[in-house]
């Protein structure tokens, strides 16, 4: 199984991407979302810890992510889950990855105008 | 349980937003999402059938998106799905609603410019 | 896009399954989930509305959960949403159906002793 | 943002259980999840990577859990993702943990014979 996931929160790095020598736009950038949950004893909206992704995109949605989203930007991110080990010759490490199945701004937060792009699929 | 639920397809009615006497602001506007399958006798992706939403909005999302969206954009929304029962002197029948939890535009198929709104909290 | 859905309710019917003229087994329920909320007014929990869904299920998962569900139980749904309109020479309405990917039982509420199927694919 | 997600694996560890001073029942076990994708130049599915989580449970979930799952079972696990980098005196990392909200037996591989458990309340 795929585990999709969707997750709110905001870019904390500006998105990049480049063309492979195959011709495949890529990019990716980093993805914080802190929970928020009412505290009873508050009675108030509290910040919880704070998940970090990595976000992974492909074809049109990374050139187009590039020219739209910069770090500090809201967002909403919806795609597929992967918790991957990795191991170099000095150290090792899980790395937990979003491929993106698609990206868009965060409106509970600000307002957009979109541009749609003409004479291309995504 | 809330069943949470991400849907991506296109916004089918303008957006709508008033707000109520009591000072809420409220909208709502029709989602299509229409499934894409690959067909292997075909080799090919092919349109399947269409889920319809009434996508319900609440405070400042629903004047951002009043402000951003328009019929035809390609959008990405998250939230609570609601299916009900209704019935009114004449007629029965099954709404399938989703409140909205946030809604941004598809970056797949196309760029956007985000304002971020300033001095209010969603 | 298929919106994939996880849903935790109960059985509000017994399953069935048969199998068609070309092998397949097929069969359905009907599920209902209860919305549980924290109300801040009372300090309490309390039950919202309820969704009620179509589960449709196919092949090995079919026969086994008509062997295995029954009328009460409390059960984890998780497949793709499919929201139909339907029209016959008298009436029209809407369906809301899961298609699916696989079922089980609610834990939080039992204990379940399970019997891998042998020499079976899914 | 609470990031919910909904996986399907195999339990990879026996759950454990135990009750800590303050009487609150607590468990975990790893959970993997392999990704199954169909390859169009091989014409079949094939296995992709697997995602490794831990899964913590709480309560009436985790008495039942550990007397019900045992290493080789096949899961349904819904609850909150929760990605934490850790560190101690010698090595830091990243930990993947769902706060499973609930668990059940994955019927497409089985059948299970569920009780309910009586004068509690999850």
């Amino acid at each position: 199984m795929s585990e999709h996931i969707t997750v709110r929160g905001f870019v904390a790095t500006d998105p990049t991407t480049r063309t492979t020598p195959s011709g495949l736009a890529v990019g990716n950038f980093r993805l914080a979302s802190t929970d928020r949950r009412f505290d009873r004893e508050q009675q108030a909206w509290v910040d919880g810890a704070t998940n970090w992704f990595t976000v992974n995109m492909f074809r049109q949605l990374s050139t187009n992510v590039a020219a739209s989203l910069s770090k500090g930007q809201p967002v909403l991110v919806t795609g597929r889950l992967k918790v991957r080990q990795w191991q170099n010759e000095e150290r090792s490490g899980t790395s937990v990855e979003i491929e993106a199945e698609t990206i868009g701004h965060d409106l509970t937060l600000g307002t957009a105008f979109f541009n749609r792009a003409v004479g291309r699929t995504a």
